[in-house]
């Protein structure tokens, strides 16, 4: 398990050219953003949550991304109707754990996703990993309260109880997985005041995971892809607001170059 | 049946001056993008779903959207509600079969749509529209897998059946009416980098419709200012993020030089 | 009752140093946007309907907005279950009741929660207000046909009914309150071609009521700032696409000397 510049940049060239179908049920506020994100990057998003069309919409698909944002019983019934599918399928399962910790619902439910169908790769900020495994995690809100540093402990544990890549973002990015672990610092602390960039994280990995075999490696470049095009955004941007339009921009023409020259990924065994 | 760019301003003109009301019932996914794209062209969008209130808003709209983008059975019950409704007002009604093809029960509930209550327009990209007619049209996800020339045939047949002015968007836009058939080759490719521009076109539909009385002038006209505005905005935009922001401010400062200086738009009976 | 540029400064700058939790429960169309302008603030969103959660998500939150833009009846359940929570916990509650007036469903439901659980603060247009309290009031969609002078008088009756501070917006914000009424002129009319600014609005009167103990200073100093990040955006925007990204960045940079130089506030007994 080892990941250079020139292997995202092949993954991204992969993803580009084959525009793999990731089938997305996320939450209401950021479905639109996720959904560009994803076109920008190169891959085709479906959005979708109705159980009536879970088995086909994930039968089109290349990767299965869950995001418990924004919770209702028939969503949870779609999410793991999905989830089935897709490991029939044998397809990538990306799971976010939006605001677990915050609400026993949201937490109740990302542990029996897990414990059903454990997915390939899950992706929270530290609280909501915690939150996974621990009984006194506590989430603000669905903003992190816990450091990454901390959580790296409990999700080594989360990998080994169920197999899954664990991705712990925040100002170091963690991915925990077979070979070892990833700390990427791509990144800029602005990402944090646009909605959503958590979830989109997400979705990506979901991307990268129909050309990585390996699942932490997957997660580790789309963070790392993710904190490139978002770096080269806030250096276009005067605010928040045109941070989500410079990110758009910025993934859809991320070159070789700008991987090499940011790129800030290590890996230890 | 006959359009020139003098005929497309003046409805221009009369949306902005009319403010029409124009009621949406769409997905999550580009609800936020379409009131926007309403209100950039000059019309004014409502967006409401609940079944609780179909009959009342509709009453108060001059067009009626329907998008299946997101489905769930309630909000199935809503779109037939609404559709009633605008039937017994005579105020136009205008659908695109989103994803029809890719999954049973949008394909399905797409065709009892037109059964029930034959809309004005329906647009779609080749695959949706080839997915009402044919058992065996593929659908990738939600994007086209069959080239609008292919797509033509089945539209018109579709048209012949259900009596709709059939828009079938792609690299041309093919609008078949009673009169015959628009070709518009207005648009960019980028364009199918943003989600849900499809969608937006489909709102703009209904809004033309409000002002001009043969649905297929309505669509081509609207796809015609669609693609001028998309077209501006590239040549404005680093990607698809400034698309966003610069096709609607294009939208919203839409001149009658610029459409008639750009439009693309041949008819053949 | 009075207030000056440096209070709003002063508010704005606890916003920024506290990062309150303000509870969303909001429509679809401008779900995202609101989260945006929260985080350009400096609030802590969290947009979340589920009555699995309405109690605990509440319980971590210093204020409550509910907006009723897109209705479900499971939606209006977890409205009442979030406002007892937020009652019981004595946190602010605000309300915008979008679109009351152009439905029963919405007029209702509006009107059942003031009298519920009596809201700190109530903000929409001139319509939506008379529709709280008159038979004959009519909604144009969820956009305006009353003017605010108009509706000023309705909004002194509501708040005496009731007790909540009563903001309505339009050309000049009128803010009711036990010390007088605030007449404030900021803003800009083309924040109209934008979706969801009002309910922007909405969601920037909770942040400001977790930090001013009088619901009415509080309206007023959101939608002055509101106002005033809105002239900014327009200042540096070529439509309403630039503007939604301009407005962010500025309400996201507003200065002491912006609202200083900027803000039209006046207040009477």
């Amino acid at each position: 398990m080892k990941i250079a510049a020139k292997e995202i940049w092949a993954a991204l060239g992969e993803i580009r050219q084959k525009a793999p179908v990731v089938h997305n049920i996320t939450n209401y506020v950021v479905m639109n953003n996720t959904a560009n994100a994803l076109l920008a990057l190169g891959a085709s998003p479906v959005m979708a949550h109705a159980e009536e069309e879970m088995e086909e919409m994930v039968a089109i698909a290349s990767a299965l991304v869950i995001n418990i944002g924004t919770l209702s019983p028939a969503w949870v019934r779609s999410m793991f109707a999905a989830a089935e599918g897709a490991r029939k399928r044998r397809i990538p399962i990306v799971l976010d754990p939006v605001g677990a910790g915050a609400t026993a619902y949201r937490t109740r439910t990302a542990r029996e996703l897990i414990r059903a169908i454990p997915p390939d790769i899950i992706r929270g900020n530290g609280s909501e990993i915690m939150a996974l495994l621990e009984k006194d995690a506590r989430t603000k809100g669905v903003d992190s309260g816990a450091s990454s540093d901390v959580a790296v402990a409990v999700g080594r544990k989360l990998h080994d109880l169920c197999g899954a890549a664990v991705c712990i973002s925040g100002e170091t990015d963690y991915t925990i997985g077979r070979g070892g672990i990833f700390r990427g610092r791509n990144g800029h602390l602005l990402m944090t005041r646009v909605t959503g960039l958590g979830c989109t994280a997400t979705a990506l990995c979901g991307a990268f995971a129909t050309v990585m075999a390996d699942p932490a490696e997957a997660a580790a470049a789309a963070m790392a892809v993710m904190g490139i095009a978002g770096e080269i955004g806030v250096s276009r941007s005067a605010g928040p607001g045109s941070l989500q339009v410079q990110f758009l921009d910025a993934l859809y023409r991320l070159s070789a170059e700008e991987i090499e020259q940011r790129l800030q990924l290590e890996m230890e065994p």
